[in-house]
């Protein structure tokens, strides 16, 4: 049994991080544990006396912790700034919202990227491979450190609608409600498809050294934006690019005869790429892709049947997807409703009229915000929350 | 004003070769003439004394002129093979078929794998850019060698198609009947979105060498095997690599917690990536996908407006498509119907129903097959062909 231990939060740019697992490790579900390890994370609002108004959100893929402030790489604004705040869709002044950077991350929480003391050097491919279970083991004992037995509600798109289902199931008397956003239960052939050519155009860089180019001066830029552009191209709908982009020339009258950005998809594609590396890690992009594709609810929690993944719940739940959605498709949403509605837990489904793809959940929609906050508004109300 | 000599059709490895444009050059769109250069084809069946009995097959982004024979690299069966032959679908007892490698190729017609006679060294990137009706001007010179005036029928899949639908629009009188399938009028922004991802993929290959590859001992293979992997999942269906692949494991009983290949999805991608870089080009890869991404009938022939493309035609055409073909969808293919109702063109629309995606018309497709061939049979009778 390996273990490890963490080093200081001292690397962190900014925000909150703890250590834990001092006294309880994490254990794996490889077999590897954590006995010391960060975790950052970042808080908006006020617990209140009765520790019972937290929210806690679960970020994509590429998402962090960083949900409603500038971001400490970017300085863009964080991907919820919009509805999170004191009066806003997510009232601060109702609920204490928490999300932290997963485990295997690059924002601050242990992943490939960090020391391994054991060694002195960066983890590089010697982590351990990480599942989604783990992460929401990870999220369940900062939770513990926070002092928050139950959760009142735990929300993700994506790879966070994952999280969301598994903490639903995992730890049923701890969140009130659910709302898994644009997600499934697991990962399609097609899903695991489109994440293998993001983690072999990334292998395939040579700076990429074995997954060692955090001990070097390379980096492998190139395998990480080509990572980037395919799966950007997953996020968003045909419409979509048709509607911002079609066939529209790059600032150019008419085409080059070339192989320069002709188009302006080709230009939004290669910026998408090249901005995307600046801010995240290429071993952190495998980990974690890696563990979406092994995320099976059913098989884990159901014996291979969905339903039995739900059983006895009492918590509500709201489920969200998008017309237009093509990597989770409404289908894939819908296996989670029938699934729920199987052994009759309390559940409602929004199928969002939206063009703009999987991106929709990150996006200005008005009609999501609407169905999302109504719930959550009321669920908070039955849970007694004042408003 | 550029132009170039080829080479003597010596280095290919099997089927026919002829030197063109000695007389009257191929001017290229983007201004470079050809005067002297390689066109390798194939044929099948003979043609009769009226020449009239010629069908013209147009092959696909990574195809080639072997259709029905053992392709010479990798010995397997050529792309259409069951359905070519005497008293198969495709008769050659009744039909003399035709097959040449697209300009920009990399089985014997110029290309930039080929020698430039200028430098006397591979063509790489000096090669010009080639568009869609370059292909088939180099087509209709070869019909010109061939003393073939007019064709009965053009048939073609994917980029196939749109050489099909350039054939029509630029000689409407050398084309009795014309069958574009699973194919579209232009490539979309998504559709560039994903050749862009391959591109790109390749060209951040260091092996790449700014396309200068083939005088050194190195090879982009991995960024050509990455392109592949990511034109390949456009080419099947979510539920064909549901059906085939699902989440099954590869010869494991259990996830490794690990990067090799443990879902049989990403065995099967990494195995169409290998195997590809064998047989194919990587520049070769770059013109083609650029000639595509360029390819826009309705500007073209059109002054913008599709129907414009086809006025006066006496062409009958009959356009296929796939129900999950989601690279050039019905709503794509049914754009051209629509373009050829509106200027009163003979034409008759079949979606056919299957699973297995874009790649439909190279699978066994009974429906498909009978509606093509039904076509073909009643347009033959019709133009007079004895059977």
């Amino acid at each position: 049994m390996e273990s490890s231990r963490g080093v200081d939060c001292k690397n962190i740019a900014a925000g909150e991080c703890v250590t834990l697992g001092r006294d309880d490790p994490l254990r794996l579900d490889c077999g590897v544990e954590f006995s010391d390890f960060n975790v950052a994370y970042q808080t908006y609002g006020e617990l209140n006396n009765d520790r019972s108004n937290a929210v806690l959100l679960c970020h994509a893929l590429t998402g962090d912790q960083f949900v409603a402030d500038n971001h400490p790489v970017t300085g863009k604004p964080g991907w919820w700034e919009t509805v999170i705040g004191p009066g806003k869709l997510l009232d601060t002044k109702r609920f204490f919202v928490i999300c932290s950077n997963i485990l295997g991350g690059c924002m601050g929480t242990i992943g490939p990227k960090e020391i391994n003391p054991e060694t002195g050097k960066t983890w590089g491919l010697d982590f351990p491979v990480i599942t989604i279970s783990d992460m929401v083991r990870a999220q369940a004992m900062l939770l513990d450190h926070l002092e928050i037995d139950r959760l009142f509600c735990v929300i993700g798109g994506s790879m966070g609608g994952m999280q969301v289902l598994e903490w639903a199931s995992a730890y049923p008397e701890r969140v009130f409600a659910a709302v898994p956003i644009a997600t499934a239960a697991h990962h399609s052939a097609q899903n695991i498809a489109f994440n293998e050519v993001g983690r072999q155009a990334i292998m395939a860089d040579p700076e990429w050294q074995g997954g060692e180019y955090l001990n070097s001066d390379g980096s492998p830029h190139r395998g990480l934006a080509i990572a980037r552009m395919v799966a950007h191209i997953t996020y968003l709908s045909e419409p979509s690019l048709h509607r911002k982009f079609g066939r529209k020339l790059q600032d150019r009258e008419a085409i080059t005869f070339g192989f320069d950005a002709d188009f302006q998809v080709e230009s939004y594609l290669r910026h998408q790429g090249s901005t995307f590396v600046d801010r995240f890690d290429a071993n952190s992009y495998l980990y974690i892709t890696r563990a979406m594709d092994y995320f099976d609810l059913a098989e884990r929690h159901g014996g291979g049947k969905l339903a039995e993944a739900f059983r006895g719940t009492d918590t509500r739940f709201c489920v969200i997807s998008f017309t237009s959605d093509w990597l989770y498709p409404t289908s894939e949403n819908r296996r989670i409703v029938h699934a729920l509605n199987a052994v009759a837990a309390n559940v409602s489904f929004a199928e969002i009229e939206s063009d703009n793809g999987h991106d929709s959940f990150l996006l200005d929609e008005p009609e999501f915000w609407n169905v999302l906050f109504g719930f959550i508004e009321g669920a908070a109300d039955r849970y007694g929350l004042k408003r």
